[in-house]
């Protein structure tokens, strides 16, 4: 097939598929997702996404309906099914379906779980981006991937406005992430990137590119830091579940980066062998 | 019928209304609604919930795909279709239904409009009501009324937990509005009520109690005031479409207010007085 989706049991293009009104997605974007990419085939990094999948919806007091095991089982089948070997694979649950009300009571007994594998390609390594700065606005919660999206949606947009790709987020002075990835620097030969607290996603990626750096003896340094050390910073690239080092040179039209071309490009190396690595099939 | 929901231009019960998981409501709560109430059949102060609904649409870049008079007309509608004379109106708009992707690019050409409206009761003003508090972890956009509500879910099912009717919020000391509804005190006389920024919804209500307060000779300070403020204020009350003036006497298991009941009578009285002007039909 082109693509596919889940929904509850049932499966069809998601073009195609409808859900009830009464889902809690619908009135309160009620629930949290993750998303991965296939290469190959195979989902990248599968155990390490559907885990934080699980972690996101158990501090939202949701109840994923089915074991990780099941789940596992339920995104393999359906990455099977489509053609294409480059994917995005998407899960989320919702609190379920019940009449328009704040509290949990009105959710129902079961939450919903949803999924779809459609055709993507990663965002390619071999050119640089662009991108703009806007003030972090979001809930203190963004260490939830939560399907409450709205500032996101603002920030992709603006970017988009720009001719750019990403928007890098700051509250204030300090720098946390972008409205769809997470926003690294490298300086005098070390990897800089924000602390996993409330103001950004632990994104897998970045999980992954911290440990080949640190593996590959390139200090790591999980501090925050400044719009101004962003701007003065050797490197500056962003990660995401389709963007495995992605490098940045300009910001605000302004020129960044461009100062450590080795150390960046050893980075990248690092992470497309370990795509190749992980979806070798046997 | 007993309730009736709408989606692009289709109707039906609620419970079995569908609508496409690719509209963007699924994905990010990519939308803004509204809601009113009815009684005796008739929507309570809709010119001023309709003209909110659309400037929640506005700050979000999302268009209205109807006229205001289109609306109304739909709303009216659908409410003559509904059984019960007391009833909740629901209005919303999201930003369209296309393939999931952060920027508007993705979001089809038109948005889609959604209502339902189902028998509901306001809440009774011959009671005490209940409350806890818990810091104001949401976005900087509280003045739009979106979609993206699952700090409010966590709230108010907080309050349900406990007992309580609703959640107090506050950022710091600075107390701001609650989990779905505005929250005013009285002292010495006068009414104390958070100013129409970022940190709250300008509710409709509240507009009309400060209108009405005003006609009535009682000072309006709309000024941000302190959880110690509210804890030792005369009277605290919370008020939305549905609560014209709930009279607060718990919070977090203390007792609060009492201290001005003939004050906090006159405004009862007068919004009960409002509800029966506006609803008494030709």
């Amino acid at each position: 097939m082109e693509n596919i989706a889940y929904y509850n049991g049932v499966t069809g293009p998601i073009e195609q598929m409808m859900v009830p009104m009464n889902d809690r997605a619908c009135f309160f974007g009620d629930g949290v997702y993750d998303a991965m990419f296939t290469w190959n085939h195979v989902p990248m990094a599968m155990d390490d996404h559907l885990a934080r999948f699980y972690r996101s919806a158990k501090k939202v007091d949701i109840e994923v309906p089915v074991p990780v095991d099941e789940l596992r089982a339920l995104v393999l089948s359906l990455v099977s099914r489509v053609d294409s070997p480059t994917a995005m694979v998407y899960v989320q649950v919702t609190r379920g379906i019940g009449p328009r009300g704040h509290a949990y009571r009105f959710a129902g007994e079961r939450a919903s779980l949803w999924a779809f594998v459609r055709p993507d390609v990663l965002d390619p390594m071999d050119r640089d981006y662009r991108c703009i700065t806007m003030e972090d606005t979001r809930f203190l919660h963004c260490d939830i991937k939560t399907i409450n999206l709205l500032p996101s949606v603002i920030y992709a947009q603006r970017a988009e406005e720009h001719g750019c790709d990403e928007t890098i987020l700051h509250r204030g002075e300090r720098v946390t992430e972008c409205a769809h990835s997470n926003v690294h620097i490298l300086k005098d030969g070390a990897l800089r990137t924000a602390p996993c607290d409330h103001l950004i996603l632990p994104g897998i990626t970045r999980a992954h590119r911290i440990a080949q750096c640190r593996q590959m003896g390139i200090p790591v340094i999980e501090e925050p830091f400044t719009v101004a050390e962003l701007m003065d910073a050797d490197e500056v690239f962003f990660t995401s579940c389709s963007a495995l080092c992605c490098r940045v040179r300009e910001i605000d039209g302004r020129p960044v980066g461009g100062q450590d071309p080795e150390l960046i490009a050893r980075i990248q190396r690092a992470a497309w062998d370990e795509v190749l690595e992980e979806t070798r099939q046997a």
